[in-house]
C-alpha cells in the first residue's frame, strides 16, 4: 500500500513516498521537483547490480540524463575520500547548480551522497532512494548528511535536506537477513522514545528477525510510523537544537562502540542495540525508569536477532573516554538519552561515569 | 575611525566592525557572542608570524582556550588536504559544537576556515579577522566558504556566515604590495556594480597603487563602502538566488585564466581585474555600455597597478572551454555581469562564444 508523508520544514518541505515498485516510477517521481536535467545517481556495487540499471532507465524515461559513481560498500568507506570521488565526477560531468546527486543505497551512500550534494556548487538537489530498512526509516530522512573522521563517526557534515525520499518496500527482498536486523533497532527506537503503539505493535508479532516471517501489515506499520516519527521530530526541530535529540536515543554508547571496533565489526544499528540496552541500565540506575519496561524493551532488541551485550573484549575505559569525542558533548559533558517510559524520553548530561562503567561492566 | 556595519539576514545577523587596533581587542569582540570556551585559530605561517600572538593573547584574555592550525600560503592549498588538517586540530582538541573557529588571515585562509566550521560537526561558530585588503572588502564578508577542485576554482563549499568580521585596517602596514592592488580590483569592482560614489572618490585619488601614497580618508571610504555595498547586497540575496550574483563581475572570465595558469602565476584579484577589462569590453561589443565608461574603468584598474591583458601565452580556446566549468553556468549557458553605466550592471547569459573569443584576441 502507497502512502506519502509530508517533512514539513520552514525553508524546505519534501515528501516521504512509500510505494510498493516505487523504483520504477522513480523518475516520474522526481519529474514534477523542477530539477534541471542532469543527474548523478550514486550506489555501491551490491545495490547498484540489483537496481542500478531499473533506476537508470526510470531516469532516462523521465528525460533525465543520468551519470553514475559506484563506491565501495561499508562504513569505512564513508570518508573524505569517497567524498573526493563523488566531486571528481560532478566535474568531469558538469554537474551545475539545477543538477541532483540521487543516493540509491543505504545509510552510507546517502550520507556520503547528501553530504556531497550539500558542498557541490554550495549546494545542489538531492534525492534519497533508500534500500535498507535502517536507511528507510532514519538516515534517508531528515537532513543530516556527513562523512567519519578517523576518530569519530560523522564528525564532518552538513545540514541537507533532499526533495525527495523515495522508499520502495520491494528491495528489501534482497537485504541480507543481518542488515534487516540492525534496520530493526531503528525501528524498536522508535516504540520507546516516541510511539508507544509501534513498541505495542512489535511486542505482538512473534518475530522480529527475518522480513519472510513477519506479516506485511506490520512491515508497512514499521515502515510508516518510522517515517512519521522521524518526520515529526525532525519537524519539530531540524538543526537539533532540542527535541532532535532525542532521535539518538542508544546512539551515545552505540557510537562509542562502533568507533572502537573501527566501524567493520558491529553494524551501525547493532551498536545503537547495544547502546539501548545501556541506556535502559543507566536510566533504571538513576531511578528513571523501571526494570520491568528495560526489560520488554530487550525483549523486543532479543526478538529482533539483535545483540544486548558488549562486543567481547572492549575495553571499558576507551569507550567512556570515546564518549567524550561525541557530536553531543556540550562542555565535555556528555548528553544521554534515557527513557522514563515506554514512549517517552527525556535528554540529561547529567550521568556520573561510574554509573556508566558499572553499567557497562554488567553487560 | 572604527566603523561597524551591519550585515542583515533571515537567520543570522552580523556585524562588520572596522577599528583600527582592532585586533588587540578580538577576544574582548568575541565576548559578547555567547561562544563556548574552545577556539580554534586557523592562519598561514607568514601572517600568524605578524599577528599570531597579539590574536591568542588577546583571546585568551577573555577567557578563551585557544589552540591553533597554521597551513601553508597561497591558493594552491586551499585544498580537501588542508581541510583535513584543520579537522585533525580540531578532533585532537575535541571541540565541541559552541567551540569556535577563528580565521586570521587573507581569503584562502577565511575560506577553508569557514568551510571546516560549517561543516565540523555540521556546524560550529565562527569569526573573520582578515588580513589582506581582498580579505577585508570580499572574501570574509557573506558567508561563502569552500575549497578548490583540481578542475575549478570553489567548486567544494558552503554557506556559512561568521558571526563577526573583525577588520583592523593597521595590519595592512605589512600586506605586500601586490597583494594590496589585487584587493583594490574587488574595490574598483564595487565602484562599477554599485556605488558610483566610491568609484568617483578612486577616479579622484592621485594613486591607487600602494597605500602608503592614499590619504587614510581614502583608505577608510575604501573599507567603509565596499564592505557596506557587499553588505547590502548580501543582505538582498544570502544564497545568490538572484541580486548577488552582480558580485561575480570580472569573475566569469576572473575564474577561467586563475584556473588555466594553476592559482600560481596570476592572484585572484589580479584575475579579477582582467576579467573586469573582458566583461567592459564585451559590454561595449554587445552595445550596452559605453567606450567612454570601460576606459574610465580600465584607467582605474591601470592606476591601481592591475594588470588589464591576459597573461601571455594564455590558450584562449582552452579559457572558452573552462567558462563551461564554472559554478555560474546554468544549463550549459555561461552568466557574464555586464555593466549598462558606472554603478549599475546587468546579468545576461546571452553572450555569443564569438565575442567571447573576439574580445580575449583584442586582449
Amino acid at each position: 500500500m502507497a502512502s506519502t508523508i509530508k517533512v514539513n520544514l520552514p525553508q524546505q518541505s519534501y515528501d516521504i513516498a512509500i510505494a510498493p515498485g516505487g523504483l520504477d516510477r522513480l523518475g516520474e517521481s522526481m519529474a514534477g521537483l523542477k530539477l534541471g536535467k542532469k543527474v548523478l545517481l550514486v550506489s555501491n556495487p551490491t545495490v547498484f547490480q540489483h537496481y542500478g540499471q531499473r533506476a537508470i532507465a526510470s531516469l532516462q524515461t523521465a528525460g533525465f540524463e543520468v551519470v553514475s559513481c559506484i563506491l565501495p560498500d561499508g562504513e569505512n568507506y564513508k570518508t573524505l575520500e569517497s567524498l573526493q570521488k563523488i566531486y571528481d565526477v560532478a566535474v568531469e560531468n558538469r554537474l551545475e547548480r539545477s543538477s541532483t546527486m540521487v543516493a540509491l543505497g543505504g545509510g552510507v551512500i546517502g550520507d556520503m551522497t547528501g553530504f556531497a550534494a550539500a558542498t557541490w556548487l554550495r549546494g545542489i538537489n538531492f534525492v534519497q532512494v533508500p534500500t535498507t530498512l535502517l536507511a528507510m526509516v532514519d538516515a534517508a530522512i531528515g537532513g543530516k548528511t556527513g562523512v567519519n573522521h578517523p576518530q569519530g563517526k560523522n564528525l564532518i557534515g552538513a545540514f541537507h535536506q533532499p526533495g525527495l525520499v523515495l522508499i520502495d518496500p520491494e528491495v528489501l527482498q534482497t537485504l541480507p537477513v543481518r542488515e534487516f536486523r540492525a534496520g530493526m533497532a531503528e525501528v524498536i527506537k522508535y516504540g520507546v522514545i516516541w510511539d508507544a503503539q509501534l513498541f505495542a505493535e512489535l511486542e505482538a508479532s512473534q518475530h522480529l528477525d527475518a522480513m519472510g516471517d513477519m506479516k506485511s501489515e506490520l512491515i508497512d506499520s514499521i515502515l510508516v510510523r518510522s517515517c512519521q516519527a522521524k518526520a515529526d521530530v525532525v519537524s519539530k526541530d531540524e538543526k537539533e537544537a532540542g527535541l532532535r535529540a532525542i532521535l539518538n536515543y542508544g546512539h551515545t554508547i552505540g557510537h562509542a562502540v562502533e568507533s572502537l571496533t573501527g566501524y567493520t565489526q558491529v553494524l551501525h544499528g547493532e551498536a545503537v542495540a547495544i547502546g539501548m540496552v545501556a541506556a535502559g541500565h543507566i536510566a533504571v540506575e538513576l531511578g528513571m525508569w523501571t526494570q520491568q519496561e528495560t526489560e520488554r524493551q530487550n525483549a523486543l532488541i532479543e526478538k529482533a536477532g539483535l545483540p544486548t551485550k558488549l562486543p567481547v573484549g572492549l575495553d571499558i575505559e576507551a569507550t567512556i573516554e570515546a564518549l567524550q569525542i561525541d557530536k553531543k558533548v556540550k562542555a565535555g559533558k556528555v548528553r544521554f538519552v534515557l527513557p522514563t517510559q515506554i514512549g517517552v524520553v527525556k535528554v540529561t548530561d547529567q550521568v556520573p561515569s561510574d554509573t556508566i562503567r558499572q553499567v557497562l561492566r554488567g553487560m
